[in-house]
């Protein structure tokens, strides 16, 4: 996924020649802002989401302690400082764009009582007939994605932020992804997934369609102005089965080239499909059962930001792989945005044969921290 | 872990101010060469090493076709070129220093017999009571290690290698590791492991020594000739307890500091340990139990090649991390340089009470692929 590109919020400096030996270690995305980071940053190499649950003696107070100390180790771990109880500050030194993102669960706002400010979209989505969905990757209270373009960055600061709560928190799942290696194409390159798809091509990139579409405006939840959601989907992918479809069908399953990401109607990545081209028999040169037709927004307001992920584990006995997508998407409001497009592609997309959702977590994303007297979170609990 | 550095025998071109944008993807490191490569490569971000066993069918002569699919897959594979039934050509563009190291276990010159070509050392390790072994890490029939700068590339350059030769193989296990991603630090810088201690300081790094303590002459096995041997154990480190003890007591328990690495008795990483150094009270300032005073080389002979990976897994319910080192240690004569080591550390050493054994396994490493007639292994086949 290419999420925010060239247009993006992030700090990068990106330079013709590359940064020097070294130096990507040293890139800060800022923590404090309106909006958390994480989202609009450009996606970094690696991620992991972590799916935790409360300890039953967590109320308000203790969680508004645990965000705190979360707020505490973000700052400090993003900026490149070693966390106030680092017991490996050595590892905390290059934080190579480290971000931490933090989510609520729905059942999170029965336990800090706050009902009455859950978005009526911060619940799970509809049960599709696609779905083979599986609990131990299903809806947690809490969740934290955090994401580096350095693997011991990022296993390090998941680390220090799990420890630091580890008497009032457990894990219920962790998920690592990955890109491309910082370095390894160009940074305006739209990633690939293991399907071997450019992945992200359809994307808001401008501030003003981030404004619109992914940062609440809290009309409705003044609490949540400037936050967003996220809908995380684990969604395996049959390698197996897609290496026995001939190139031709693959890209029509899609409505897009394997080799530049152009649609069928275009010959570069970034012409816009056009869903009403037909050819000379009359049959439409986007299959109207391929992924992008279905999936493409039938107004603007069915828009949402993608910034998903590859995963690929050590596969169940007899299997030769078990990968896939953490297909990530920010929005709004899941009702409006994302779930016209969801249902769609349930009830049909071509590439329906070839994936699986096999878990499933909606959470709002609260807004970012302003200043350092702030703490995550603030405007929901207090 | 440091590997060869800087008299490192790769390809890889490093220059003042680093790579252009994008053009670490484009990095080669040799297939063809006396050598299989991979080892005496700087260390690449990411490994992956894949534990096959061979189905109960394969001979010699359906083995040597494996090792014939193989030598063409991974010679196209690290150029950048997609394999021959690649049905993800696009994913093959990066080769990001992709190597491909092929190892053969104990069991497989049973099974292709050569009983009699098989050195000693291919044999299990002896049994320590420091071991806590699983045999879900334990010895295969085949070593595949695969190794990149790129995540990407080396998720589909292990699944190329894997599907081609899927109904002749069963994969017992997957481990994956990673390092500092490319260009978070210098590229001389040794990485560091969780425990945050640099890892790879001590080290042979020149061709003299390589040759020497790595690369076997072929006097005893003339089939191995230019090849060596792995020594892999995944070594479970004990995050938490290691969490709990005060740096001196960290530094002690490793005879180095955790900032600069520099031995106890030095200032600087590279300095030399004087294991015979005391302080004014006539202690030794390097404690003898200390990790450093118990492996380091009794006389040149014992000396090997380490090259380790850190793993950072799912943790299993109810705790906060599973991870630790996929210790790989490269060497010609496991008995002659490995074992004294090995021995002398599984009967005392401090690091021990944070660190555990789950998993071991050996191969012999057949000499690397000279000309594009010849295949991975064929001195041992024919
Ligand atoms: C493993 C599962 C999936 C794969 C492999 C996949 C792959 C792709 C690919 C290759 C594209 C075209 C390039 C691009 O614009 O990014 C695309 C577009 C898109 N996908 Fe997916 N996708 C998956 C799941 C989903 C899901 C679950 C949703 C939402 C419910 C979704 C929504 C979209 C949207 C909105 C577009 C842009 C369509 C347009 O307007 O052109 N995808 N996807
Ligand atoms: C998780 C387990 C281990 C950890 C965390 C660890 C860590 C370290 C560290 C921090 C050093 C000092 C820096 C360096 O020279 O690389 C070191 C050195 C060394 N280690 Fe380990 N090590 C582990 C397991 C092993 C094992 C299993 C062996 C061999 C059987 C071994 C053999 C050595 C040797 C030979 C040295 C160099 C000593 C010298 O001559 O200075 N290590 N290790």
């Amino acid at each position: 996924m290419g999420a925010v590109g060239a247009a993006g919020l992030g700090a990068t400096v990106a330079t013709a020649t590359g940064p020097a030996d070294g130096e990507n270690g040293t890139e800060i995305e800022p923590f404090h802002g309106v909006h958390q980071s994480g989202i609009a940053t450009r996606a970094q190499a690696h991620a992991t989401f972590v799916g935790l649950d409360l300890a039953a003696d967590v109320d308000r107070q203790r969680f508004a302690g645990i965000l705190r100390v979360w707020t505490e180790d973000a700052a400090r771990l993003t900026s490149g400082t070693p966390s106030l109880t680092d017991s490996e500050p050595e590892l905390a030194h290059r934080p190579a764009r480290l971000t931490v993102t933090v989510g609520f669960g729905p059942a999170l706002f029965d336990r800090i009582d706050r009902v009455d400010r859950r978005p009526p979209w911060i619940a799970p989505l509809p049960s599709y007939a696609i779905d083979r969905l599986d609990d131990a990757w299903g809806q947690t209270d809490v969740l934290l994605q955090v994401c580096s373009d350095d693997p011991i960055t990022l296993s390090h600061a998941v680390r220090e932020l799990v420890k630091n709560v580890r008497t009032q928190v457990s894990i219920r799942w962790v998920q690592n992804g990955f890109l491309r290696a910082r370095g390894t194409e160009p940074e305006s390159a739209t990633p690939r997934n293991l399907f071997g798809q450019k992945d992200g091509t359809e994307n808001p990139r401008t501030t003003e369609d981030l404004d619109r579409l992914v940062w609440d405006d809290g009309h409705r939840y003044p609490w949540l102005a400037g936050g967003t959601s996220i809908v995380l989907r684990r969604i395996a992918m049959n390698l197996d089965t897609w290496d026995e479809l001939d190139r031709p069908a693959r890209e029509s399953t899609t409505g897009r080239t394997l080799d530049t990401g152009a649609p069928l109607t275009g010959t570069a990545e970034f012409d816009r499909p056009d869903l009403d081209a037909t050819d000379r028999y009359g049959i439409p040169v986007m299959p109207p059962g391929s992924h992008v037709a279905r999936a493409h927004f039938r107004h603007e307001g069915e828009r949402f930001l993608r910034r998903a992920y590859n995963y690929d584990v050590a596969p169940p006995p007899g299997q030769v792989s078990d990968a896939g997508l953490l297909f990530a998407a920010y929005q709004r409001d899941i009702h409006e945005q994302y779930l016209p497009v969801q249902n769609r592609l349930a009830e049909f997309d071509a590439l329906n044969q070839w994936t699986t959702p096999i878990g499933s977590a909606v959470y709002a994303i609260p807004p970012g921290v302003v200043d350092s007297g702030d703490h995550l979170g603030r405007s929901l609990l207090e």
